[in-house]
This record gives C-alpha cells, sequence and structure tokens, in this order.
C-alpha cells in the first residue's frame, strides 16, 4: 500500500515561498499566473494490510506531527 | 485552470528527511512503514487558456527551476 500525503498552508496564511516563485515565474517570463501555493509531499510505503485502520492511523499521525493544523491543511489519500 | 507540480528525490538518492519522518513514525507506535520519501508540492493557479502552452511552458519551468533534475523527479499535472 501507499499514501500520499499533501500538506499545504492554509488559504488565509502568508505563503512567502509561493510568492517567491511566482514572481520569479512570471520574470523568467511566464504569463497569466494568478497564484502560487508552496506545501509538502509524503510518500509512505506501507506493508499490505487494513486499508481502513492504516488511514486511521496516517490521519492521527497528519494531525499530530506531520502538518501544523493551525496554519496547515492536509490531504490524505491511501491507494 | 490549475497546476500541481509534485517534485520528489529519486529513489537512489539519499532521503534524510523522508529517513527521519519515517524514524519517528516508528517510534511514535506506527507499525509496517517501509519506506517515507518527502518532497515538495507546488500549486499553480493559472488564467484559463490553451491548456497544452501552458503544461509545455510549466514543464520547462519544472525542468529549468522549481525542480533540480539531477537528483530530483517531478510529476506535472493540469486540470
Amino acid at each position: 500500500m501507499k499514501a500520499k500525503i499533501i500538506v499545504t498552508p492554509k488559504k488565509a496564511v502568508l505563503d512567502p515561498q509561493g510568492k517567491t516563485v511566482q514572481n520569479t515565474l512570471e520574470h523568467m517570463g511566464h504569463s497569466g499566473i494568478q497564484a502560487v501555493h508552496v506545501g509538502k509531499y509524503l510518500e509512505i510505503e506501507l506493508a499490505d494490510g487494513d486499508k481502513e485502520a492504516a488511514r486511521k492511523q496516517l490521519d492521527e499521525a497528519c494531525h499530530r506531527f506531520l502538518s501544523n493544523p493551525v496554519i496547515e491543511d492536509y490531504y490524505l489519500e491511501i491507494e
């Protein structure tokens, strides 16, 4: 099994890294860029087993220390 | 239009951040974790327009400065 986790700053939170990427893309001649958000991506390879139990475990891990729920959102997918 | 870019270290490249997350998860009592890879996630909001042209532009940007093609792979999706 493989779990994919995406952690992004909440929309209301300042994202200086995203702003920098946006400015750079514009300077490099890319037009039509309205916003850039930069986040983290985690890919976790899991031993095969109960998918729902794994989701529950990882959901807790995401909430407790893989993301900061005050300023970040996360999206968890298990496949 | 929205572009999603995932940049991950190549499998052959040492991923100390991933290793640290793996160790931490194990210490926190999560079992069955075989590997963790940590990468970057970028979400780019684009003005509506030619999807293929946008893909080509962003593909070049990914290759030139959003990733380091020597040690990183990237995956680009436009929706």
